[in-house]
């Protein structure tokens, strides 16, 4: 038996598609209405394989359903890997009516969606996001790509799915570390937008990270909600989108300087959105008491609150310098002007940066 | 002196942009006003580098211009190189809002594109074609990409540029077996919509062949034009634009069978062509006198008109399978309704298919 519980529309004109949210869909919901032509390649990791591909496979009846595995991790995010997709769909001869579907979590999606972009310049493809971090993020919105050795996320495009199937059966499998991840970009929402939501995130945080499916679904539902917002009404990140990347600058520097995989997306968001605050206060733009709000729900959540022990002002400042979000030169951040409102500034004073790069570089330890 | 000799618009609403075809322009005329950052990427390769890289930064006053050089040749459409052109733009912290400038042939050209398409999910970047290849054909239309070891083309992405700069003068410097090359394509424009410019094409191919600027600056405008025309109409290849792929089944065989590289593109198109041209007239579309005009101009222009010697219609078959223009296993060739006309069709007769190809891979010789 399974349960549909949401279905949550992104208005993109005439790439438009539905988030599908339930429980115990996957295998159970045919999705081959979203197929145009005969192919399908389920594209998965080692890890989600054994787990949950034979219920993918199971979603598109009556197709021509061909696999194929990628090695697990976020090191794995290159083009070697990207290149193992094209291989296998050169090698079952897909068409330009192929569709490609992402069954695993981020990293999948991200790689599968680019796949999808550049195969034969384009062909559709479906997301089927497993864990909680992808469910919120990475699997609406259609940012696909690949990293790249001098910065994340570097190579890729903007690609939109036919649908977003969320099954949150298969979180029951995820590890507590990825909950507390994928728990960091639902903060992010109720910081950039929804103060409502993050009064019921602190209601709720402790059974979301023990990971109550009732909870989960509904944290997942209003995520999906805001993100889905956010990308109507900016597609390609020419302003609003970028609230999303609420402490991803500090965190990319954290992840790149770890060595990617490391430390997990979600982990150096949470760290990056509380050096974001602790910015966001130093500018007068949110009180102390908010800033401790924040640190609370981040460490309520498991979630680290310094950068590794050994890295540097002059670390991030290098690694932020090549971040994407930069225009000609000039460090853009995102920073909160209350709870639940956010604005991308270039306007940061820099011995208010360089403040907030010392104390969490050197003196909280 | 330069000379602005015609500015040909693509209409594609607001991806429209010009092509400036002209005599010296290089190095003359001032581009920075298709340059919204301040930072321009030239990309070149080592043999068009030495020519035209100086007279192509002049053409940015007032912008920051780096360089990259790739190696040249067909058989560097690859990843490696292609991410030659990404350690650049990070290297020199080119941000999302740099432009990238192709200075060169197709393949730069190709390969430029895709780095635009792909290079922080997206920048804008231009087209300066140096060969006739690719001023009548590749630098026209957003179609971008990089090979693949089962498929040339097979990744890439619809990108368009912002403008394309066509000077003349560049086709002084171009090796004579380069400029049949081109021709080809611009043939290919007469055969599939403009049975009037094949007249005019007849009268002039000796001066074509020859170098004669005159006459190929008519040639360029008039085969853009076509280009032009048809990608307004079509620009994701949905039906219209597949003709412009007259002879590109056959040839891509023919490329992937010798190896890329070692068959020029246009060459390989020129057999398709006449190849597609003997199929027509066994499927009694075109008469045998309008097979022989055309096997008649490909060979006045020095274009090959068979195939590898070695290679036998099972070659062709298998390679012709994982063609892109197939859609869901039924082999899609561009054939003549007449001289002047193309249709996109599956209906081709197998027994006439296989004639063709017995024919030109054994009873020719």
């Amino acid at each position: 038996m399974y349960k549909l519980l949401h279905e949550l529309p992104v208005d993109l004109g005439d790439r438009s598609y539905p988030i599908l949210i339930g429980e115990g869909v996957l295998g159970e919901l045919d999705l081959s209405g979203y197929v145009d032509g005969s192919q399908v390649m389920i594209v998965t990791n080692n890890r989600v394989s054994p787990l949950y591909l034979e219920q993918a496979k199971a979603c598109f009846p009556g197709k021509t359903v061909d696999t194929v595995v990628l090695p697990d991790g976020e090191k794995h995010k290159d083009w070697q890997t990207l290149n193992l997709i094209f291989d296998a769909l050169l090698e079952k001869q897909h068409t330009r009516k192929t569709t490609l579907v992402a069954l695993g979590g981020g990293v999948v999606g991200d790689m599968t969606g680019f796949a999808a972009a550049s195969y034969q310049r384009g062909v559709p493809f479906i997301q089927i996001p497993t864990t909680l971090l992808s469910q919120v993020d990475s699997s609406v919105g259609g940012k696909t790509g690949i990293n790249h050795p001098l910065g994340k996320n570097m190579i890729g495009a903007f690609h939109q799915p036919e649908v977003v199937l969320i099954d949150t059966d298969t979180l029951k499998t995820l590890p507590p570390r990825e909950v507390s991840a994928g728990l960091a970009e639902v903060i992010k929402y109720g910081l950039i937008r929804d103060a409502d939501f993050l009064d019921w995130l602190e209601l709720l945080i402790d059974p979301l990270v023990g990971g109550d499916s009732v909870a989960l679904a509904e944290a997942i539902y209003r995520s999906c909600g805001c993100k889905a917002d956010v990308v109507a009404q900016d597609e390609r990140e020419a302003g609003l989108r970028a609230t999303l990347n609420l402490g991803h600058t500090f965190g990319h520097a954290i992840e790149t300087f770890a060595g990617y995989g490391n430390w997990l997306h979600g982990e150096a968001v949470g760290t990056g959105m509380i050096m974001a605050a602790d910015l966001s206060a130093r500018e007068g733009a949110i009180s102390r008491a908010d800033f401790e709000r924040i640190v609370q729900i981040i460490n309520r959540a498991n979630l680290p609150s310094l950068p590794p022990a050994s890295m540097t002002p002059e670390d991030f400042m290098n690694l932020m310098a090549v971040d994407k979000k930069n225009i000609d030169g000039r460090l853009r951040l995102v920073l909160l002007r209350a709870v639940g409102d956010a604005v991308v500034t270039s306007d940061a004073a820099p011995e208010n940066l360089a403040a907030t790069l010392e104390t969490f570089c050197n003196q909280q330890r």
